[in-house]
């Protein structure tokens, strides 16, 4: 087994977010929780969303990326979208930031690779574990309820040391690539995901039009020029921001930007310094 | 007051388990949580699901069935869906294999009933005990806040044994019956809910297909094969399945059998031995 | 700095309540959350509602205003529905019966107001507080995260006094009006939510209506008689009741009567003693 070599090890907070595309409807994640609290009592479990798109690890990747730096060293992330559940995908660990990330190794967690300073620890979960620990065998259909639940239990009371899960220096199956594309003064990226308020957000980080001079950006046929806040507008104006999660996004002021463009996850989005968009029109 | 027996006798282990349908747009939950911290400030509260379809019992007590083994024993699992409230209904108090179930005596816990090995401890709230134990005269519209949260929270902080809520060996009023028909080589039952994929699951335990032979699932005029995971299956194809809660569902891979049958709670769903089906068309 | 005088001195509970606009679909809420247990790892967080209408303070203050009381006092609620967020708008801290309440100082606050029977201790927050506290620079878009969060986790954990957060004896912006019209036996006011059973609740509390006499309601072109209980009518029926948060709600037995009724938060509900509606048609 490889020496494993992480800036800050894992100590467990006692904290274990959820990020799955189970809904609110049913009580998968209630299920989920309570196998958590039957093996660990007092574990401090968030919801960080059960609403991500059916299906797409991508999504819950793009979250969890942006995500996991605002909540404690030593917490335990599980997210499961999960469409291979039953058949041959692996379970990745992942350690970072002294954060222990656990998911299906079906590209998910490229998200959160993506916005790491520093090379994480990478595991795929050893299931001769689970009889050892006296898990029962999964069915073929639930296994955040059946492995991951009491995977993460044991790991957030302490009593299974991360490096006990599987041998580091495994590799991850890489997602479908949502990586954006740049050319000289323009970043072409996508709609990630739309938020609750219908706002667009994009896969452009800041740092990506960092070198882009009086950019503006264009989506759905129209152009914006990038402010810095929302009530830089009047309602029902559109308004592109690098937002609070450090990405591009694209609002409507006290309306939805997604029904107003007509766009949905995918569609593309270009920035571009302001002189090469002169023939379009302006939003 | 008779002699309560039960093989596991509660205990409580300080968590509370919500089931209602009272949705997650008004403050009603939270309101409810409140009230159980008013009496218990370490509880620990646990939202099973709190999107039942409004006014109807039948399918809180399927869950709720289904899911409470998943907690562990000393938990105090709270159900309202309850259209009888502020009428004359009782309020049933069960005890079975170290759970503790509160709900409405209104055939809710019929669903739990059927899933038990052995006979439970049933119990009639005895109203007296409101103004004993300080709890102010509940209005006639929410009594999930006005009594079943202190209620529930008595009991959670270990202050109120079970056996001080009302004598033992009372009788539940039964529910509308769902429960499936069985013929020899043949089982009839019907979609009981719908989950946050469209996947449609029914009342049809894994143990009701034991004795069909090479069995075909029929809902919605299409037939099915009975497969083992939903990753046997193309994206678009519908699947028959046992899930991981044992019953029979009917999925449909990456997509909505729910919308792809046109189907609803209370449908019909036949599973028969291979050689009867001959004459429909194959899914 | 002025004396600051209040009948229940504010001690906390450690248990901090959620409002928002925010959704669940998104990670927001469990951001801000992580970020409460950044600070205060005991911190117990309920949420009250992350449904609000988008950018309606005045419905998360009605809610608050009417949901606080049951909660232990010493409770933190934070309420976040910020359409001004980034701009000039100021964060109201209100102090009153042992609660505290954060929220931007937009109106949110006056549905609480409106219910206490003291005067509340009213601060607006001194922003030098966030680096004396190693509270980094706020986003200008994510305030619930940036600065409700790490402030509130601060108070509740008992660290930060309430009279640190700024200079007794301030002054709320009052919010749009939704207070209702009275005339000698009528009492004139609006839908403030719907619940999600499809209930109107209105700003009309049970004390506006003692005074008149044999009192009908009408909305929707539709009279109905005040009555005690869903349980009084028939399915498919209209109810108007004084709902268990004390206002008057307009129900309609199993059904949703805002869908019924036609009607939207903001419109008009009446109530008139019965002598003065004989020309309208009976519901």
């Amino acid at each position: 087994m490889p020496t494993a070599t992480v800036s800050t090890p894992f100590r467990s907070s006692g904290i274990v977010t959820l990020t799955t595309d189970f809904g609110l409807v049913d009580p998968f994640v209630g299920v989920l929780k309570g196998r958590i609290l039957q093996r660990f009592r007092d574990a401090r479990i968030v919801d960080l969303t059960h609403a991500v798109t059916p299906h797409r690890p991508a999504e819950a990747g793009f979250w969890l990326g942006r995500s996991f730096e605002y909540f404690p060293a030593g917490t335990v992330h599980v997210a499961v979208v999960d469409p291979g559940v039953g058949g041959t995908r692996s379970i990745a660990v992942l350690e970072a930031e002294g954060h222990l990330f656990l998911a299906p190794d079906n590209g998910l967690l490229s998200g959160v690779v993506d916005r790491l300073a520093a090379e994480p620890v990478i595991r795929l979960l050893d299931l001769e574990l689970l009889p050892r620990l006296g898990i029962r065998p999964p069915s073929s259909t639930f296994h955040g309820r059946d492995i991951f639940a009491p995977i993460s239990a044991e790991v957030a009371s302490g009593r299974l040391p991360p490096d006990q899960l599987g041998p580091a220096g495994a590799q991850l199956v890489s997602g479908p690539s949502a990586r954006p594309r740049l050319e000289p003064g323009q970043a072409t990226g996508v709609v990630m995901t739309i938020d609750h308020f219908g706002n667009l957000l994009t896969n452009l980080d800041a740092a990506l039009l960092a070198d882009i001079a009086d950019p503006v950006v264009r989506a759905g046929g129209r152009d914006m020029p990038l402010q810095r806040t929302y009530s830089d507008a009047r309602p029902g104006e559109y308004v592109a921001l690098i937002n609070s999660f450090g990405v591009l996004e694209i609002a409507r002021t006290e309306m939805s930007a997604a029904a107003g463009l007509g766009l949905e996850p995918g569609a593309p989005v270009v920035v571009q310094g302001r002189g090469r968009c002169s023939a379009t029109r302006s939003g």
